[in-house]
């Protein structure tokens, strides 16, 4: 949804007079649109021109080394052509002005008028259509405009920057253009200001193949890949589309469409990259952000300008307006850090009694336990957690408890019990980050410190000393206290319980499966609590009624352990082979 | 939705490699995270950290004059106390390490334990902990971070680039938080990678009041207001949490959550910048963008940061980070464009005859009731356009309508028909712009043209030849043929029948009436065809079964303005009132 509006009638106006006000050193408003301000040299007049609803194309694409000015329209819509004449006659420094738009039928007439009248009035003007999209048309010359723009304005501004005059850069745009390929793809339709609804939708699990940038359907509905094969996707229609004697360089742009995020074009940066260059082909600059979008449109394109040196020499030169810039010099004489050698972790596993030996078996099959528990109840937990906090607790006991399994699988199966709960700790914490992650790598590593691996036995009282430092450290580190709707509420009545059960004489695995029931039904009674500390404190009120995602996971580990504390005392190897969830 | 993905495990990884390919020339990566390359002179490491779906914040902060490194977590979870300490041992250059982070539990945990061991080694690390939003608690101290941390940061980084110590970054530092403040609104919440729904919604036309920057929903949900009222929403309330002392000097950050694009935030800016203005604040250097994100949220938060001369000084300071660049360079001695004057739109009217004022009667008639059917109209019209099409097509018509009704209304009783023909046409193209702008403004100026003021009568025949030259100037101008779905499959059909009408001796007014009747089966029967032309061209077979939406439209005014001529032949001058739709 477009969702910040005033009149939507108004919205192109609107949004223009903040931007405007935002850029007042560098930019002025003009009738129909924006002009750069001037340096002590003339220069050719880039004017680029559009609908509103695709920024920073066209405005915030002015500035040194890019447009000179932009023509601004309604959203989605040609400007009309008296606009485009005002904002040329205010660009124009006396050497000619060069529109470039992307060619649609509205843009073709209204500027096409423009440049009538410029003619007219002695003003040496050309008009520049780009043509990227390759699924518009088989005909390259049919085709619209999408952000393949971007590398076209690119060209001639530089070019412009440069001094050339109003031949020059026209043909320089004309090969900039005559070598900028792009395929879009959209994975949920944009919604116009003012509206309720959006103008396309895309079925679920699929993106629209070839997208328009006004908001106009894809051409195919196709299932959505994974990242590596969307990549291929973009990747190989556009290897197809190689201009005849086409070098090997290219500059490429990834283009995000409006609500795709840059972190998900660097996801799919990675993977486009090393499919062009497993082609052979050499990257020049890379441009992966968003450039030409639509509005809340969801999705991505990538061009590809194939460079023969005066391209990339154009491609490459320094520009600074809003929504790109580039400067050599930033980099100049940088030299990376060197990385600090990290921990160690094939130390050497320290010697252990026997009896630390079993113990071990048994801290190997209760993690196992524990990292099958946690990944069954995953979504449960994200949802629980999800209501007044961030929904990732699942997901991080998962990364946690799976590091853990995989640390201790990897050492020697004489590794002492507290050894194995110190290292599944560290790497526990070190998988999962987050609060859970490190206060269940803390509160392992502590039990592992009580326990000690040079012990002729491990009786019940030592087990719960080991708990009671568990559950110490988890205080000392959050510095939280029964009540606070923490995993303290069913990990604190569980020691107790626990303690008390071992000093009435009750065999160990009894003492801490009944203990474990306490624990659960803690867990359970947190949802009539409201947290105290943490991140769901401000959202007290929507937790009330909700147990806490923390304290219900610890009930289910200590569960789990309980059931391996029940089964035979000293088992061959534990098979910590990943149990599928049912 | 987060749609871009591989294994949704490993979603701040992989686009971590993504990003540090895209820059290799200014950032390394190392284990946890990412540090700057190293200029000459050795500076106090200021090291950023954070769970993944925030960026720009945390590693697109790092560079010159603002971060030195970033530690990258989990989405949306605290990063490992392994690798923070791993970032810090790469940023450290001998002179100290200060980390910034939001105030969230397991940051404060982690961090902690990484600020604990790099001492215990013998690096001097501190913490600091943004505490900026105010809805998260009354108490200042217990307030979690947000976006205000861009500020923060912002004054640590210029501290360190200018060569201060550890002591002095971390006071900077300090200052910097006490003196930010920043409340948050959330329209639509994110979606975690892989999963398929958001973690919260919001009410339809509400907003989630003081969001949390990792997919919490917002404390309360409150009715959507337009821009001016989400502006005072905003600004008033950080206008009561102005610190004692504070002086009229504020940096503004207008911080959109992911999904709000930069035209909602510069619209929004503008009513955010007249109020501060209001309250008598000096704005220095706004920063209006996307800078502390929640994957796709829609929302946006504002953050003040109160400024004394140091803090301005910091604020201001060049910088150049992938999420932020800022070059007083870059505005030196440029100077505005000046404007060119605009088309006069205060010519005097030319004289015109009796039977010319009779005409520019119906004329001016005859233009309200266009507009008006284009009203009641329009959404159907625009629905109807989007589905091969960006479904602007009703707006576009309502706008030059109504500009055209506004700027006859606004011309002397006595002015002929013809002439307001003309001047119409140039409002509308003007007001409208895209293509059915521009061919409407030329067809009415070309049917003046044909109609002149100079004339004693205005028989049948003149108005067919000016219905005939209306019709070929969108021929010309738009270079489509009947058959390519477009308006002329409504308008040439029309024209004929009218033209056969009035030879075969029929009535104008009855001719005209059985005309529009042609012209409203013609358009209902480009449902039919497949666009030929125009940018619904790509999406030819989405389109069959819909008429076209120009020639739709065409064939409504045709038939609104032969109820004009049907209606009394020589009226006082109409009420050009516009009708509300019923």
């Amino acid at each position: 949804m477009t969702t910040i509006c005033s009149d939507p009638e108004e919205f192109a106006d609107d949004q223009l007079a903040g931007f405007l006000d935002l850029h007042a050193d560098r930019l002025s408003g003009v009738t129909g649109g924006v002009v750069a301000h001037r340096t002590s040299s003339p220069r050719v007049a880039v004017v680029l021109g559009g609908g509103s609803g695709h920024y920073p194309a066209f405005h915030g694409l002015v500035g040194r080394g890019l447009a000179t000015a932009a023509v601004v329209g309604n959203v989605f819509t040609s400007p009309s052509a008296a606009r485009a004449w005002s904002v040329a006659r205010a660009a124009d420094e006396g050497r000619g002005v060069v529109f470039c738009v992307g060619r649609y039928a509205g843009d073709a007439m209204n500027f096409g008028i423009a440049v009538e009248r410029l003619r007219r009035e002695g003003v040496d003007a050309r008009l520049l259509m780009v043509t990227d999209d390759v699924a518009s048309s088989d005909v390259v010359d049919e085709r619209r405009g999408i952000a393949g723009l971007l590398a076209v304005v690119k060209a001639m501004g530089a070019a412009a920057e440069r001094g050339a005059d109003v031949d020059e850069v026209e043909r320089v745009g004309r090969a900039a253009n005559a070598a900028t390929r792009t395929l879009g793809v959209t994975f949920a339709g944009c919604s116009l200001p003012g509206s309720t609804g959006p103008l396309f939708t895309v079925p679920a699990g699929h993106l629209g193949l070839g997208l328009g940038i006004h908001g106009e359907p894809g051409i195919a509905d196709v299932p959505l890949p994974a990242a590596p094969q969307l990549a291929a996707l973009l990747v190989d229609r556009l290897l197809e589309e190689r201009p005849s004697a086409a070098a090997s360089a290219v500059a490429p742009v990834l283009n995000g469409l409006g609500a795709t995020g840059d972190e998900e074009l660097f996801l799919l940066w990675h993977e486009v990259a090393g499919r062009l260059r497993d082609a052979g082909l050499r990257l020049v600059d890379p441009a992966v952000g968003s450039f030409v979008t639509s509005l809340d449109m969801a999705g991505v394109s990538l061009s590809l300008q194939w460079l023969d040196d005066e391209l990339e020499r154009l491609w490459t030169a320094d520009c600074d307006a809003p929504g790109l810039r580039r400067s050599r010099a930033a980099t100049e004489g940088l030299r990376p850090a060197v990385a600090a050698a990290d921990e160690a972790d094939d130390a050497a596993v320290p010697d252990a009694t026997d009896a630390a030996v079993a113990l071990g078996h048994r801290v190997r099959s209760a993690l196992a336990a524990a990292r099958d528990v946690v990944v069954l109840h995953e979504d449960d937990l994200g949802r629980i957690d999800a209501v007044a906090g961030d929904g990732d607790h699942g997901r991080g006991m998962v990364k946690g408890a799976r590091a853990a399994v995989s640390r201790v699988d990897a050492v020697d199966c004489r590794a002492g019990g507290a050894w194995l709960l110190t290292t599944a700790g560290r790497a526990w914490a070190a998988a999962a980050g987050g609060t859970s992650g490190v206060l269940w790598g803390a509160a392992l590593e502590a039990a592992g410190a009580t326990l000690t691996d040079g012990r002729d036995a491990y009786p019940s009282e030592v087990v719960v000393d080991a708990v009671d430092a568990f559950a110490e450290a988890v205080v000392d580190l959050g510095r939280a206290a029964e009540g606070d709707k923490t995993l303290l509420d069913a990990l604190l009545p569980f020691a107790r319980a626990l303690r008390s059960g071992v000093a009435e004489g009750v065999e160990l695995a009894t003492a801490w499966a009944a203990a474990a029931v306490v624990a659960t039904t803690a867990a359970a009674t947190t949802a009539e609590l409201r947290p105290r500390v943490g991140r769901a404190r401000p959202l007290a009120e929507k937790s009330l009624g909700t147990p806490d995602a923390g304290a219900t996971s610890m009930a289910l580990v200590l569960t789990a352990v309980g059931t391996v504390l029940a089964g035979p005392s000293d088992p061959a190897l534990p098979v910590t082979t990943e149990r599928t969830p049912a």
